[in-house]
């Protein structure tokens, strides 16, 4: 067996442990360099100004925080346990780069987002979008999901974190983009870099593994749990790092709503399109999602809760036209194998996103936001642009995100073709055994006399 | 398969899509004409203050709303997943219902909650209100799972959100009834709701789908995430709309100290009564969390940590014996076929938790609430009436919420009867493949060579 | 069966009724004589002040106090379920011993730290130190899991308590140690007392059972479910009962860093040390949690990100070493049947994090912490002690944890060996069915007619 593994070039025995060390400890001196306390999170600064301790940013962001952190490492994780031999690469594989792209995004979007006296300044907000950045590879994994080694994903996340911060920097920074729950930033970015890498990386021959392609009753439902959190605590990513107030609140109301239409909308179309009226788990797992990627730019915006509710609506009607008919011909026509249709639910919806938020963006008027225009759209209540044109640079940041995304996945996707880093074969995608030591044991078939009498009792583990 | 399908008439490809559209629509509607952003959602109005953005009520609500999220998708939604061939449906259904009745929740609610120049005004107070009125559905829909299609269940969110409405207005405004956690509103409501609608739904021949109306081992361990979830954000949920200060922060942990006690008196109960002193699962998964219900009421009041111990106590042995012995004599006397059990997690814990809401009222005096009275109990603090009136005017709210309970569930128990509907026959209940296409891949028998010298490669996946 | 289940005095018909409600009894008496409503929790006490409902502590420990209980109920709870056939138990008895000893701890701890007038006083903060202390039971309950039965653990539960009170009074309130994560208060006395238990509970014939003693496929992703919930909130767990302000926020962002570093190095060791380079589940469930852990007691301090990310490094190859190479020769050699690896995950971790606390403690300057000081080190700060005096003492502390955890789990293993509280015999170790009646309804073969035609149906419910 030792043998074949090699073969196959996929043995991570040094592979792995070399990139992780590697990896961690110039994350470690790079930290130790770069990075510093802020004044929220430094002793000796907090307690130099004349604040209560109450009005610490922690108190206002962690809770958002943490329902974002369960989004990237449960949601994102177990969404992808669908597939019924890939449970522990999906959970195992999102655990690890999540967790080297968090302190990684730390340092890019610290050295893009500004530098004080040549340090990286640290605290909540920073530890929000170093997860946000983290799910937008964690979205291009799902593009690439189950035919990548972990040592691909790691260089890949190496990569795309750097590419996501310079284009952020771009959007936000340069453009004044707004977009605060990453329509653009995140999804779109995330979903064509992922559709990309795995064009690039097409597998004239994946139909070998294809009946591990699949699910199975329980990892259906495993599944699901990654789902319903995406869905419960998207109106926490939305708002996670708008200004604080009214933006808060009004970001995550937006996006609750929105998320509710898209559910409704998308059981609707599931039922008429799918084999004989019966609905379709993939539909559900993901266009129900669609409302949030949506909302992702304009959910912090005036977008009223109906406009919210027509953008989610609209959201999961084109996410479910896209797993039905356009990933097929994505597949068939343009060789992009996207496993778990991130094309539906993060590209499309994003690109909606980012449209809705150059709309209306363009729409805005004083006469709506009142003071509140200078936290939604700062640049329009200095008098710096007028509203239209804020919609005009809303309209071409979604431009360069597609240009970035798509010119740097094509770089990427071929430098993960470098047989080095352990890909599998294409017979054996979408396997676990692979890469993780699968028990083997089965439910012992020889129990304690006592038990026997038990009719059916050696099946009890399962419902066989 | 399709003539016989189309023969029990619960093919969805019409029914389901044209349901969706057609609520989601007037939903969009309606929203559009009726619903605004609160003071603290909308941009102009919360600038037009002077005040500081943390003053925002998001910050003081959001956390528990997103407990109380959680309750309702994951929580309701896998706690139903017990079912061994029903998961699907229990997490989906549950998914499509919920999202549905939180924006029909908004508009009922809203309308007579009070509105503002005509229009509905809503913020995070009313996003908490909309999941609790989401809620007693779900509760209803434990009844009768399994035996309804998801259109005959829109059908009843429809009605139920609207009466579960008019009985929130009698109750909290009209008399002026303490039910922060909704013992009576929610618990009591959706159960004899569902109960009521579950007998006149009676299918004699429902042990036909006996085999299917079980656990399987996994099943139950999908059901223990759900019954979890339940028990720790209980705390979150009885107290997300109470006063502000020493009222949130006594709700939270009164009903802490009831889920508490209520799981040892369970796991006592339940082994004494089930079969040769081992435990049941059922009764773990369900009886265990009566005591946040029993505490829905007087968990804002100064009911003492031992008195909600007590309480908790109690719940937990009345929902045990309700398991053991009750339902049986409903089912078999009443004709009450409640797949969930959901008078005993719901129905007498409720009404337990109304009961003692309306003595802990009777006997509050100013000694012991002091200025806290007006949070507590505003119409005891103005003078408006006395305590005792207070406790008989809880007892009261018990009775009206018990008549619009079944007289609604009755009426709408015979709505649900309509053919047009599609539920399933007698013969396949608790089946997801009526509404689902449920995946037929089975782990492949044939792996590439190399995995074949594995013995029991092939059953991998499972414990077989 | 039932003479034989009695021969192995296994049955719970009256020992665990008897248990839990003598136990629930004396807890609702104990409460009522002794227990009462903080100044925030009380309606009259709180409205005495003249202060803002928002400056109520619930606002800013309750977020934290529900990611904690978070972790004990689902964390601890579904992290124990890797095992193929004792998933009830893991999940069902975590629960069972959580709800008893928050309880228990909520006397123990209020005995210990302080009285007021003779009375308890609780709110959110005795909320998450019950907690806590419940965490250390959990951990003890993970190196006997399997292997006792719910009234042993009842009965451990109780004496761990009270013991866990006094070593957390001795080092917290005598000797002035820092330790608001609990590297030595809860991991190092949870594991070390857990470990002697275990020890002296040996088994010279568990082999017998050993068949049962893995995982299955779908049992270690339920696993994940609980890693990556302590994972994800561990940083809400280390910053639960810190300082308000900075502090919270500091603890938080250090143990962020340090689980993240961790959890490359865990990968890197496991590929480095597994059989053929694959990972093992094993690690990735436990080893990636150490950096939480080690983190536990410097996390408050200017521990500094890299520093942190150091101390999670070496955490994450010291546990995956432990696993692979120290559990068994302690199993071997000394007898220690340590079945999740508590030693691994709690134990060196926790000496680990006690050391880098010390140290930490001992360098501490007012340079570095300002005015920030009194919040870190209150005795440094008003001098009564010095620097290195109070790495002294955090140095003492360990090894005053480490004793009092190890005579007291010598004479806890003892007690638990009396052969009243049915332990289960070599045979019947890691089996559900010997306490749980667990259901031996398989999916029926004989599906109606209309489904036979489709190939493979009888297997849908799991993939065979």
């Amino acid at each position: 067996e030792t043998e074949c593994v090699y073969l196959f070039s996929t043995n991570m025995r040094l592979k792995l442990p070399i990139i992780c060390f590697i990896l961690e400890i110039i994350l470690i001196i790079l930290f130790g360099v770069l990075v510093q306390y802020n004044e929220e999170t430094d002793a000796k600064e907090w307690h130099k100004k004349n604040h209560s301790d109450y009005e610490n940013d922690f108190y206002y962001r962690y809770p958002s925080f943490q329902d974002v952190h369960v989004m990237i490492f449960i949601g994102f994780g177990f969404l992808m346990t669908f597939l019924q031999r890939y449970g522990f690469s999906s959970v195992g594989f999102n655990f690890l780069i999540a967790a080297f792209s968090l302190q990684w995004a730390t340092l890019m979007q610290g050295f893009f987002h500004g530098m004080h006296g040549g340090k990286i300044h640290i605290g909540v907000e920073s530890m929000i979008n170093a997860d946000f950045c983290t799910g937008s590879v964690l979205i291009s994994f799902g593009a690439v999901l189950g035919k990548t080694s972990p040592v691909q994903l790691l260089v890949m996340a190496l990569f795309e974190v750097t590419l996501f911060a310079v284009n952020e920097f771009i959007l936000l920074t340069l453009l004044g983009t707004r977009d605060a729950g990453g329509s653009m930033t995140i999804h779109t970015f995330g979903a064509y870099f992922g559709l990309m890498v795995t064009r690039i990386l097409y597998r004239p021959n994946l139909d070998k593994s294809k009946h591990r392609n699949s699910s199975v009753y329980h990892s259906d439902l495993f599944a699901m749990i990654g789902t319903i959190y995406l869905w419960m605590f998207w109106p926490s990513f939305n708002s996670a790092i708008t200004a604080h107030g009214d933006d808060q609140h009004r970001t995550a109301m937006n996006t609750y709503y929105s998320l509710a239409a898209c559910t409704l909308s998308t059981y609707g179309m599931s039922a008429l399109t799918a084999h004989d009226g019966k609905l379709d788990m993939v539909h559900i797992q993901n266009a129900a999602l669609a409302g949030g990627v949506a909302a992702g730019t304009a959910g912090e915006m005036m977008l009223t809760p109906y406009g919210s509710m027509i953008v989610g609506f609209l959201a999961g009607i084109i996410s479910v036209l896209g797993f039905k008919y356009l990933s097929p011909i994505l597949e068939e026509k343009l060789k992009i194998q996207d496993t778990c249709g991130v094309h539906n639910l993060h590209g499309m919806p994003g690109i909606l996103g980012a449209i809705v938020g150059a709309v209306t963006a363009a729409v805005a008027t004083a006469d709506v936001y009142g003071d509140g225009m200078k936290d939604v759209f700062p640049d329009v209540a200095s008098g710096k642009v007028d509203a239209s044109y804020q919609g005009g640079i809303q309209a071409a940041s979604l431009a360069v995100t597609l240009g970035i995304a798509l010119l740097g996945g094509l770089i990427v996707g071929f430098i993960l073709k470098l047989p080095v880093f352990g890909a599998p074969s294409d017979t054996i995608c979408y396997e676990d055994n692979i890469y993780w030591e699968v028990s083997l044991t089965v439910v012992s078939e020889s129990f304690p006399t006592h038990f026997q009498e038990i009719p059916g009792e050696n099946s009890m583990a399962t419902s066989q």
